[in-house]
């Protein structure tokens, strides 16, 4: 890092400080840190509190297909669209079996709610609509640096997804091999991806300015996880305060 | 109302149920009936918490004339865009003065802030940035009649207006004659736009899918108002969690 002038730093990083940077952000913005997580990993969370955060996360996931679709639409790069579709098919599945949103559809079964209130969305919060809604339209209107950066929120995933697994297990009648597919299934899918996105951003931001840009597309991605938390919590935990219209813990309910 | 076959509505609304059925989403949804309103407009909110939310308001009122620039962008009657600009001459003002932005502004001197720093949105939580943003692309990409009827939250705009000037006048050594010249300006303004967009609407949702789609626009536009509360009373009021890099009281104050 050269930062001669008043402290204003005009030269690229190299790719090891830039790694550094990215790191960084993920240490001191990835949602691991929210209280939610805390509680939910921790078995302090009610059974409404755990349906509610299998219904707003469900909206990210259905949502990360249609982000990687506008990510493709927009690839020149025959190469690159290839690489980059298997996150669709991760996530969609086959037409008939598999793929994530699949998966998520069996976590929310076991936790008593029905699979297709789940995946009419009608449950959902709008402000995970809007911090979700977000993250869709910056893939599709941002630069590719821009966009591929802000998928990195990736490399610190594999850590919460294993720490998730181990905590349902022990503190929650409905964690199982079954239940729990969809967390197994991303600790294989994850590092692939991240670490061929890691290097191409690595490679791409070959100036301060896009260094920067990339810096900032991943503080934006930890900003719409980190309000999608916020808005569980102050909706169903502290202090509870379900918006007008918003999901009251009745419908859609099976067990 | 017709409600004939088991429960199900079939035939378009009267324009008086119409406008019963849109005045009632007020009735359940406004954001008057938000905590954060009832502490402020009270006089129980601290310095803190009273410049959080002018920082944050404020990323509402600059996106407004965005919003309505995008609405004008679409329309293809001149006689629709003569009268719809108005808006944004109302909020931007002339190149030298004027307009509910510098308005604002002059609140956000008041209560202690660099205008500067407020005009940078630089302070603003991701959430409410969220939420605003998914307002200003609903009426870039929605049909015109829905664009409009988000607009029409504007029909329970006074009251609040009103009732907060008045608690403002009373409870805070800020508030006088200059610093809440934006909300008295309302006042005259909100009137005629509304009673325009209400008539248009009413007379444009000629058929029940329309009347269903009008009245999602204003639930949606409530939302999008209820959410910006909702993540100032989380980061600031109770619990009083700031979320990573937020603005924590410190920066853009100057008195």
């Amino acid at each position: 890092m050269n930062e001669f002038q008043s402290g204003v730093q005009s030269e690229v990083q190299s790719a090891a400080e830039f790694e550094g940077r990215l790191r960084q952000i993920g240490a001191e913005r990835y949602h691991d840190k929210h209280p939610f997580h805390k509680l939910l990993h921790g078995g302090g969370c009610t059974e409404i509190q755990v349906r509610a955060w299998v219904i707003n996360r469900f909206y990210y996931q259905c949502s990360i297909p249609k982000k990687d679709a506008a990510f493709l639409s927009r690839c020149d790069s025959a190469d690159l669209r290839r690489i980059w579709r298997s996150r669709v098919e991760d996530h969609d599945g086959d037409v008939n079996e598999g793929g994530g949103i699949r998966r998520w559809l069996k976590l929310a079964e076991s936790v008593g709610l029905d699979p297709d209130f789940v995946e009419s969305c009608e449950g959902v919060l709008p402000a995970t609509k809007f911090a979700v809604d977000a993250y869709v339209r910056f893939v599709r209107d941002m630069p590719l640096l821009d966009a591929m950066a802000a998928s990195l929120t990736e490399l610190f995933a594999p850590a919460i997804h294993a720490n998730r697994i181990e905590g349902l297990l022990a503190n929650y009648d409905f964690a199982n091999e079954n239940s729990l597919a969809y967390f197994k299934q991303r600790l294989k899918e994850a590092p692939k991806d991240v670490a061929f996105g890691l290097d191409w951003v690595l490679r791409h931001a070959d100036t301060l300015e896009k260094q920067d840009a990339a810096a900032n597309a991943l503080i934006f991605k930890t900003d719409v996880l980190w309000s999608q938390l916020d808005a569980l919590h102050s909706a169903y935990v502290d202090p509870g305060r379900i918006p007008p219209g918003g999901w009251d813990g009745r419908l859609g309910v099976v067990a």
